[in-house]
C-alpha cells in the first residue's frame, strides 16, 4: 500500500526557503508570483490490511517522527 | 491562482534522506515499511489569465529553477 504524506509549515510560520525561492524567481524575471511555500512530500510503501489500518499507522509515524506538529501541518493520502 | 508542484527524485536515484527516515521508523518499532522516498512540495500563488497560461509559467519556473531535471521528476497541478 502506498501512502503520500504532505507536510507543510503552518500559516504564520516563517518560511525562509520559500522566501528565497520567491526572490530568486523575481530575479529570473518571473513576475506575478505573490507567495511561495515549500513543504515536504513523503511517499511510503507499507504493509497493511486495509486503508483504515494504513492511515492509522501512517498518522502515528507522522506524529512521532515525520512532522514537527508544533510548526507543521500535514495531510495523509492512502493510495 | 494556486499551483502545487511536487518534485521527487527519479527512480534509481539514491535517496539518503528517505533511507535515513526508513531506518529511523524501523528503530521506533514501525515495521512493515518497505520504502520511503522524500520529495519537495512547492505551493505558489501566481497571477495568470487561465489554467493553461498558469501551467506554462509554472512549468518554465520549474524547469529553470525549482527542479533539477537531471535527477528529479515533477508534477504540476493548477488549482
Amino acid at each position: 500500500m502506498k501512502a503520500v504524506i504532505n507536510i507543510y509549515l503552518k500559516e504564520g510560520v516563517l518560511d525562509p526557503q520559500g522566501k528565497a525561492t520567491h526572490h530568486a524567481l523575481g530575479s529570473l524575471g518571473f513576475n506575478g508570483v505573490s507567495d511561495v511555500r515549500i513543504g515536504k512530500q513523503i511517499v511510503l510503501q507499507l504493509d497493511a490490511k486495509g486503508k483504515t489500518e494504513a492511515e492509522e499507522k501512517v498518522r502515528e509515524m507522522t506524529e512521532t517522527l515525520l512532522a514537527n506538529t508544533v510548526i507543521e501541518d500535514y495531510t495523509i493520502e492512502i493510495l
